[in-house]
């Protein structure tokens, strides 16, 4: 049970979109057995909390098409072509809520899969915050959510907060804070 | 700015693979502009994290060709057709590690994502282990791995664990245990 011994012998694109490419990749496994898998390479994304001066977090609760309601977590979105991640944060913190942060603090960097949907997700906390009017994107409809961090915590323990990126993100720091590091 | 006023125009399969389809949808948004959407309709997983006796979890460090190196994070896997969540987490308990479990309790129904590559994820905590032998597929190497929750807190919050329902899952687990929920 080396890893040396799976390899990727085949690597081909099969469908494309906007924020993600399907690949049809055969692997050769440790037992050289061959497996062929379709795997959709999603763009790198980025997540920002914003910690105000009183200690609390700023949400967004955005209506999802895709889920028929709004759903309630970070302000995030795909990084752009010459982008890197913070300023991506920096880009959504503006449109998505008007934000403009003094201080950025890279939590953590994390994969939402680790098979089939691959998305690497880069997590930030703000801090040093200047609030003013959003500039939404014409089909974000999106209300900002100022609440305590232990309100936040509450609705990730209880299931109102469901996003998973989002939930690390408020666990992560509300650990940070017991510590007493943010 | 009513949530009413999104809708769905038009829906169709574009790519289909064995563990998720990819749709191009056509939204009307709430300023009754359109938007044409690819999302990939990931297959729902369902994770555990069995916990021993001794207040120990048990995690796996799996080869993933995809980022060509293990990842520690917790065991999972696809949820198959006619099974239901609780199946999944029994099948992938006994195949991955040669778990099995009295005692099951769901933790959380969590969204991988909110957008273009989504996936619904339930997570489980196992008690009453019955450790034996692993029966992985043939294309899974696996390493199990025992360890405290704290040093797995310490995974998570140092970067070592970044596969994020695995962290959101122990960090859960970690906030239950400082209330004595578990």
């Amino acid at each position: 049970m080396t890893d040396a011994k799976q390899k990727i012998l085949s690597s081909k694109d099969v469908f494309t979109a906007k924020l993600f490419t399907v690949k049809e990749e055969v692997l050769q496994d440790h037992n050289n057995q061959l497996h062929t898998f379709h795997t959709a390479y999603t763009n790198p994304a980025a997540g920002v909390i914003p910690i105000t001066s009183k200690g609390e977090i700023i949400l967004i609760n955005q209506y999802r098409y895709i889920f028929e309601k709004r759903i309630l977590g970070m302000i995030a979105g795909y990084i752009e072509e010459g982008e890197t991640s913070l300023q991506a944060v920096k880009r959504e913190l503006h449109e998505e809520a008007g934000i403009t942060a003094g201080q950025f603090e890279l939590l953590a960097k994390i994969e939402l899969a680790r098979s089939v949907a691959v998305q690497t997700y880069h997590i930030f906390l703000a801090k040093d915050l200047e609030i003013g009017e959003a500039h939404p994107d014409s089909d974000e409809d999106i209300e900002i959510v100022r609440l305590s961090l232990q309100e936040a915590v509450k609705k990730v323990m209880n299931g109102e907060i469901y996003h998973s990126p989002s939930m690390t993100a408020i666990l992560m720091l509300d650990k940070l804070k017991r510590e007493k590091k943010i």
